[in-house]
């Protein structure tokens, strides 16, 4: 099959050797599949992620020296089941499916392995008890949009909202909108949201914040307190560049929540005693439940997100090292899906 | 009156003005005051503790160019009332207090401000509704660690345990060891604590850990993993020095909640990925609530937490600078009283 190859800390498109489905996995077509920040992070720090995922024995566990096709954010189209298997969702039909895939030799981070192929090649194996039907009517590209939003839906539960609380949200690249999207989903109010691209707060605004931020003109404690006076605070860092975290834990209210959204892959300075003598405490959070993800399918399904505004872009598999240059300014794109049945 | 007094960062015997109790508050005699590793802290870090408490509007903030008298960890004796002012607290009786005192002008930090001294002098003003009467029976040296071992209860209480939660503790001094009784109250086990000196390994053990570990012979998770197995862990940082927060991110189990209560007042590193993957939480937290405080005295005067082993040494106002050098040392000393009416 045509993939999108990481090799040598560089995006190429070749011809691999198409994945063949185990026992209890399906064959897939890849219909549309979003470029992660995630994906941008790994290409960059690609030893880095290997190294830390080893020693945290967490399921991105890939030989940089080898193969990997990324791409974990995808909408799919079954074609076969493997040998003496048989899912729900019928050869023909869409699905979408947490990036994940059991074997009997472990588990795999769909994306992330040297041995299961991601969402940027033509074709896929996945866990048929995985597998999500697409609702009738949700589009394609909106299907795909269901993992980045899971993400946002998962952060806001680790806040564990209690009544009354409101809400910031630092950074409104793909995370961040997705945490206003829950948040609004919610009904969490006010929502104040800070980014210093316009594009990126007139996006906040459409997924539902109700005060955005251009942090160089006013500093988000000072519009927080203005909209949500002494309530306590949910924080939401989605940035993941070093010294923003700190930068969050000076700004957030006494004794909030801060959820660490942002994926910062260097390590990063904080300062203890900021914590210590505001209460705060730190959430970090990876990936969603299943649960969380079927929820969110259903949401975008049903409309009550709209992940429309966020889909600014498409390329074909020869588009995508481009692709993955254009994401670094937050000006021209949100979401760039690769069909990589498209040269 | 005689007080140790911080003055330009070092500390010096004198003869200061006696503190003057206003309305709402009485003057107490000081019996016995703990000195406390923030204490020690303070004297090092002075000018960052101020310019931290004044970014974070916490209610110690003193000008460290002027006179300051340490100690918050006291039982007194009440001496008076402040004018129009009776309390519950018989004058001759023993008490103790939280050490802050509420007035028009402002929260001050009793032993953290210029205009509040603390229990290194021979006399204070305290709230007269905040002082609570030592209950017939608990030693006057047991009564002054009131303070210390609510520390410890309160940062149990915000590692909101789930049932089923087992707990490592790393560091075991004053607050570690505050800590380890309170989870013992609580009825968690088992109880991992590690600490590098036998001196404070023996003490953990003798305040309830069902595990001892020196980290030089064996790593805490190791430990951890053949007393808890794979049950979810709540993990308290009480060493509060650089670098030991990420140690306790890389050996924390996935999902565990790490209570940082250890006073780390420099900048530190850590390494976000590692909260990521493994979905770490921080608390920070600093002091207790008037209800812990409350709850600690009477764990303390009904036996079902003995402070006696903690108590290692006694000095005079003239022993506390030598005091502070000896407890630079883990081998001598847990807990030092100053009894600021002896010499």
């Amino acid at each position: 099959m045509r993939a999108v190859v990481m090799r040598n800390k560089e995006l190429v498109v070749d011809t691999v050797p198409d994945p063949v489905p185990g026992p209890g996995e399906a064959i897939v077509k890849t219909l549309a599949c979003g470029i992660c920040g995630s994906d941008l992070h790994a290409l960059k720090f690609i030893d880095k992620v290997v190294a830390i995922a080893r020693e945290t024995d967490t399921p991105f566990n890939m030989d940089p020296a080898k193969d990997v096709v990324m791409g974990h954010e995808f909408c799919v189209e079954v074609l076969d089941y493997g040998p003496g298997t048989d899912g729900a969702v019928k050869p023909g039909q869409r699905a979408v499916s947490m990036p994940l895939v059991f074997r009997p030799s472990g588990i795999f981070g769909v994306g992330y392995s040297n041995e299961i192929p991601g969402g940027y090649g033509e074709l896929m194996v996945l866990n048929a008890s995985l597998l999500l039907e697409v609702p009738n009517g949700l589009g394609t590209e909106h299907a795909a949009m269901t993992e980045p939003m899971a993400v946002g839906l998962h952060a806001v539960e680790k806040a564990r909202l209690d009544s009354g609380d409101a809400a910031m949200v630092f950074g409104c690249g793909p995370v961040g909108l997705a945490v206003i999207a829950a948040l609004r989903l919610r009904g969490v109010e006010p929502i104040v949201a800070g980014d210093f691209s316009p594009m990126r707060r007139a996006l906040a605004e459409r997924m539902g914040a109700h005060v955005v931020v251009d942090p160089k003109v006013r500093s988000m404690i000072d519009a927080y307190r203005e909209a949500a006076d002494l309530r306590p605070a949910a924080v939401f860092e989605c940035v993941g560049v070093p010294g923003v975290l700190l930068d969050v834990m000076r700004q957030a209210p006494r004794g909030a929540k801060i959820v660490v959204a942002g994926v910062c892959m260097e390590d990063d300075a904080i300062r203890p005693m900021v914590g210590i003598n505001k209460e705060l405490s730190l959430q970090f959070v990876l990936g969603y439940t299943p649960l969380e993800f079927a929820d969110t399918l259903g949401a975008l399904a049903d409309g009550r997100i709209d992940v429309a505004p966020l889909v600014t872009g498409k390329v074909g598999a020869g588009g995508v090292a481009q692709a993955f240059q254009d994401l670094g300014s937050p000006e021209r794109h949100a979401k760039i899906l690769v069909e990589p049945w498209r040269a």
